[in-house]
């Protein structure tokens, strides 16, 4: 691996800061007016793979608006793409413009069908946090959640990609202090900085770690939307449910595990050695720069977070062997959210939760205005890039607007 | 509606106590050989649908070995083909034997693609006997019990059909005198007794009680595999995950809601009234009997519950309205599981896990063994039949039989 741009006769590709240089080549499903198809951006433009002419991969694989097709191809096949694709659009390739769909005149869709959607609870500071306002600082962490990555399973019905807006849910609502429950909409509507990752292999057995790492595909941006009332008087004892269920925003570009390969980075030291089953084999978390806008009606912006995707303490590859621990079936497609990326300091904490400290400590944003949890109309922005001495790897956005329940 | 059997050309299905007379006529995919393919079940037969000349439904929904397309045509669809299906097999019709292969020499497979599957936790007596062992008696039911049927998103891709066998799963288990976690096979594997309910129309928005009875397609039955020692462990605070996800079996035949229309009873009286949205607006039970046996590997068999689906706290019409309660979008093929159903007595309890009160005190069998939770080599077989004047209503068997881990 190098450290190195690697240049492409697509000239805004070799931009310093450009997200999408010929070293990341992210899989995305685009339609610019003559119908919905998988493309891979490259500098400002997408490259139409409707019109190149393939040899590493069947079109056929790309029949559906879809990655999942070419994912369930296996990693042969996703080596020989990636290899062609840079070639193809190499500087030392010709130039092949009427390939090519300009990403300001298309639409992105969902990159793939997700099959289902798993959630995990992987940052120890996002954790900790949550964990000493529902419970007290001496019940913080659980028992089990330095052994296991704990997740719960998610609804792959509510994953829509960045643009969607999201409506403010209504939900059963009970305050400590309130004698009986009511239905009416969330006052405390929450987003959660995430980095989602997708399964690009079936599997009926337990994976191993090595295993499991090898079945992913690509990573994603992911707002996991929390209700945070609902969620107070629902989640006990069976966890989390319609609090989690209104919507998951993702970002519309897969970054492949191959993109990501020289930004590989190991999970912190431990407390408790883990099982066998789920050591880490090797680095397995990702260095991603984090950050979260919060850009109110009037189009105020505020950075409000900024954290990275190494904070968190197990990676998904571990998560996906635990996962596949029992003999649960994994297919190509299933997402796995990462949990809450937040680091050690306030202005790390990926929620409104943390970040408001359950509302006790507003924020205040660069218009003068102040949030305790999200407005109808405020518009949240994740962003994540890998910063290599001569080119980075973007994620693209990943944006949701609230709309009035 | 009628109490009386409605009599068919083929004989079996007259016979008293036939699990599938004229007036079931459930759905499920079989293979005798040719290939896997959409049937109806009467009497000892299977109408098989590529050989029947049908004019209320076109054959392309019956192109794929499961009814997805089917209950994605809607109501009004459903509704002709099970009118046209009835006069087809019906004794004033000429008989065509020719459209029937012996349900003896197909293999049933699962009889739709499970999109989703959720699970809930509305009966009372089982939430009471599992709080009871898991929190004490003074914490027995959750205080949003009575106000919400609970319920946690489940693994589609664990969803099996009634014969395949269940492998032991392994774990991560502490017992409360254990300083440190281990991984093994679960000594504590259980079943569930429970009644699916399958969604059969896609919604994007919230829906009423009426609205969600209006979409749910039929009924199976369901046995939701737990390991009791994973759970304990694993299940604060987000709820269980690799617990439950091995497996879940369900029986091979849908029964629609029309089958069951005569046998509609009410939920039970209530501690507290429900809130608007969640409120009964008609009788959205069935009388539904049903029964476990447990079967060692010698083949003795041990009847070990016997309870009633009209038991459950919450209709699955009722726990459709709450999931959608939020904006989460739900889908043709959703599963929803009813929770266990156990009744009052000791015999109608619909768990190991409350039949042996946790392993304090095991289960006599007929061959003289005792059993706190399965072994290896245990089958489980749920039975499910609504029983009116002239007729009865079968749901076929939903067995499994535990293989070592």
């Amino acid at each position: 691996m190098t450290n190195e741009l690697i240049k492409s006769w697509v000239e805004s590709a070799n931009a310093p800061n450009c997200a999408f240089p010929l070293n990341n080549l992210p899989y995305g499903v685009f339609n610019d007016g003559s119908g919905a198809r998988c493309g891979v951006a490259i500098g400002d433009f997408i490259l139409d793979l409707a019109q190149v002419p393939l040899k590493s991969a069947n079109h056929d694989l790309f029949a559906q608006p879809s990655w999942n097709a070419f994912m369930d191809a296996g990693a042969d096949i996703w080596a020989a793409f990636r290899d062609e694709i840079t070639s193809v659009l190499h500087e030392d390739s010709p130039p092949a413009p009427a390939w090519l769909v300009a990403q300001s005149s298309a639409e992105m869709l969902l990159p793939f069908a997700v099959t289902e959607f798993t959630d995990f609870f992987a940052g120890r500071h996002h954790a900790t946090n949550v964990g000493t306002m529902f419970r007290g600082p001496d019940h913080a962490l659980p028992p089990n959640w330095l052994h296991i990555p704990i997740g719960y399973n998610g609804r792959a019905s509510s994953v829509v990609v960045s643009g969607c807006s999201v409506r403010r849910p209504h939900g059963q609502l009970k305050g400590p202090q309130d004698e009986l429950p009511r239905f009416a909409p969330s006052m405390r509507f929450d987003f959660e900085l995430e980095i989602g990752a997708i399964v690009g292999k079936n599997s009926a057995a337990r994976l191993s770690v090595d295993e499991a790492d090898d079945a992913l595909f690509g990573y994603v941006l992911l707002n996991d939307w929390s209700a945070r009332d609902i969620q107070a008087w629902e989640y006990q004892p069976l966890g989390p449910f319609q609090a989690k269920a209104t919507a998951t925003t993702i970002s519309p570009w897969i970054v492949t595990k191959a993109a990501l390969e020289p930004f590989r980075t190991s999970t912190p030291e431990r407390d408790f050695e883990l099982l066998d089953h789920l050591k880490d084999t090797g680095p397995m978390l990702y260095d991603i720069d984090l950050a979260v806008d919060l850009i109110t009606q009037s189009g105020a912006e505020t950075r409000i977070t900024e954290t990275n995707y190494a904070e968190m303490y197990y990676s998904a590859a571990q998560q996906l062997a635990h996962h596949s621990a029992c003999g649960c079936p994994m297919r190509v497609g299933d997402l796995l959210g990462s949990g809450t990326v937040s680091g050690a300091e306030k202005h790390q904490r990926g929620s409104m939760l943390e970040l408001s400290w359950g509302g006790k400590d507003p924020l205040l944003l660069s218009d003068g205005q102040t949030r305790s949890f999200l407005e109808d109309g405020d518009s949240v922005r994740l962003s994540g890039r890998a910063q290599a001495a001569g080119y980075c790897i973007g994620f693209g956005e990943c944006l949701g607007t609230i709309t009035p329940a």
